[in-house]
């Protein structure tokens, strides 16, 4: 890996509000709907109030509603919508991280001294297309020689659970950990896509077969299900469908003010305390496909800028785009050991009640998965968390104080690590 | 318009090396080869040299490869194709202005303390769709309610201009004033597409029918050349054929750096004195069709932060998109006054050798518009000129030491104004 410096930013940056829609399939809301609802949210969270007025600048990450809702140029369409205009708006795009790019320039800006308020956001639209459709669309982020060779996402993240049980022994059970998991966590979160554990869609599917006289297996536990294909297929060996996200459509916002002012805002603010950013060539490139060069190289910028380490970070948000990436994230993050990750989550270790929660907000695999509201909606949970604020699901730990969010576009082609801390 | 603060960085921002690949319709060519072309310029042009080892992270604009080419995620395959994986790369959009705002970007990061050397570009590859896949792939970047009611780009700058003759009494002949001076400046421009004035091509067409034995109305100058209908056919009038831009290919970039270090690279960088940035509305919501309200926005912005006025821009870049948009600019931007504009074209104020040159490398119009590389390829040739390096059209006056770019997306959805000083 390339010689990395150690990161600062001349002028400290603070959250002081956020707002996220609920994530789902929506056929009659567009992307202004969903980000209005997140806008919303966000003014009200804002603990003395503002004048958007004050907003100097937007940033908004979008993957591709080119393609989903053939409409470019989002940045100024989301100012017209928030009255923005004629401040000045701009899209960024990394793929399914492109959010927490957003994050990442809208922290630029203020700590350039440039602008001292500025609204970020995501959101992506993609229920109106088919399911077809829809893998079209996000194999524009592949690198082009995996789309020549076939792959899909699913294969992709095929392939890699592949070569990491090659080399470290796991198995298919180890991945339903993470699902079961997952489904845990979602219940308590009212903005899920999938508020439902495994155990209830199992008995759920047990009463609809009682009622309808159809013979099914006594399931005697989760895996059980998970490991009936009926209820389970295949998409893409190991990756059966209850180890991928679903398509869904949302928005998410965060408010940054520089850090001097943060209290005119809030006596709570966040602090942005570790940001890091990598990019990955692509399955072709790797020299192993059990860890992400992009996502170590960010780990690495944020521990620096923030001189903190794995062990310092509380509990994160990590990209389980497919069951398979949240243990290899949770490797690469340093939380866990190489080969351990898939240890860790069968003994209980990332569960809400855990020493290390991870995806507390059920993760992309049930909070759903809009790709260009992702990286902020990650951020949103830890925002929610760091403030008290997560309700059924709020972490058991009293003194919470430090959180991150990983975010991954792409096959690895993007990567960001973000850290935030109340004081 | 909103109340404008004064901006300033906390850090200066240096420009160090540039380079721009030819522009042009290059069908055996894709966005890596373009790119590869102008990044191996920019590597030749830091006259210190340097180690591509030291670029902190890529900001790449480009607008739609999404739909042009079916594939998004260009920021790792940019980083990837010049060696910088796993630095961080990152994709910014604002349709006919997206790499302008790569720029921005840039500066913020370096400003903001983060990184030191940021490498930032711009690429499209439009040609190798058919002309109406190119018009559908543009609209885009409009307002859903222009698309909605049939308009595409010189649609809705046919309207521009039809509002703007019948507030100040202008004509067509007014706009082949611009059209005949981008073409000849750009004969003079190595790297532009169409590098051939109106009287050669005039002339070129009366051999060619002299030849065929055809005969043909005996033009008497480029007006009566740009009148006739067989030669310059309406598009959306009053835009004819010569008032707008081509389909091009092509990618420009940037290398930028903190202005404490800037020696290290060279002994003639340029400094970024003055950037703004503005959105639009789109036509429904404009109260006067004969001005940007983001154009005035972003210069309002670049000139508070720079301390400068118009007067004090001793050249510029002008986006010229349409012939129409060349003359709102040059006013929006305050070089002319409200309805003056299309009389300083008349006047020669914006020649070459006149006191305000605007767009000496022939202009989108001439030298090409691959929409996602045109914001930095306008800087370009600020710096080509500002360091005396434009040979032919090299402008006279002997003490150029500022020069701007103002870059236009959409139908005024965003924009940008840069201001670059040679001290």
């Amino acid at each position: 890996m390339t010689n990395q410096k150690r990161r600062k930013l001349g002028r400290g940056v603070a959250v002081v509000g956020a707002g996220m829609s609920k994530f789902g399939m929506f056929r009659d809301r567009d992307s202004k709907d969903l980000f209005a609802e997140a806008y919303g949210e966000l003014v009200a969270s804002v603990d003395r109030g503002f004048d958007p007025a004050d907003i100097d600048a937007l940033y908004l990450g979008n993957f591709s509603n080119d393609f989903f809702m053939h409409q470019a140029h989002w940045g100024p369409l989301i100012s017209d919508l928030i009255g923005l205009t004629p401040k000045p708006a701009t899209r960024t795009e990394g793929a399914c991280a492109s959010s927490a790019l957003a994050f990442r320039e809208g922290v630029f800006a203020i700590a350039s001294g440039f602008y001292d308020v500025v609204l970020v956001g995501g959101v992506e639209e993609m229920s109106k297309r088919t399911t077809e459709e829809v893998a079209e669309g996000l194999a524009l982020a592949t690198v082009p020689y995996e789309g020549e060779a076939g792959f899909t996402f699913p294969g992709v993240f095929g392939a890699l659970a592949t070569a990491y049980f090659h080399k470290y022994g796991a198995t298919r059970e180890h991945l339903m950990n993470v699902t079961i998991k997952s489904h845990n966590n979602a219940p308590l979160n009212p903005k899920a896509q999938f508020p439902l554990t495994i155990r209830d869609m199992m008995n759920a599917k047990i009463k609809s077969a009682e009622k309808k006289g159809i013979p099914l297996p006594e399931w005697q536990d989760e895996k059980a299900f998970l490991s009936d294909p009926r209820v389970n297929p295949p998409v893409a060996w190991p990756m059966h469908l209850y180890d991928c996200c679903p398509i869904s459509d949302g928005a998410s916002c965060m408010l940054l003010v520089g850090e001097e002012i943060a209290r005119n805002f809030t006596d709570d603010p966040l602090h942005v305390v570790g940001m890091g950013q990598g990019s990955g060539k692509g399955l072709h490139a790797c020299d192993d496909l059990t860890y992400f060069e992009a996502t170590r190289y960010a780990a690495k910028e944020a521990y620096g800028m923030s001189n903190l380490g794995p062990e310092d970070i509380q509990f994160s948000e990590v990209h389980d785009c497919f069951s398979i990436a949240e243990i290899i994230h949770i490797e690469d993050l340093g939380f866990f050991g190489p080969g351990e990750g898939y240890k860790a989550v069968e003994q209980g270790l990332t569960r809400l009640d855990g020493p290390k929660p991870i995806n507390t907000s059920g993760g992309l695999k049930c909070k759903g998965h809009p790709v260009g509201a992702t990286g902020i909606s990650q951020l949103f949970e830890v925002w929610t968390q760091l403030r008290g604020n997560a309700g059924e699901r709020q972490i058991p730990n009293k003194d919470l104080r430090i959180g991150a969010a990983h975010n991954l576009g792409g096959t690895g082609g993007t990567c960001t690590f973000t850290i935030l801390e109340r004081r």
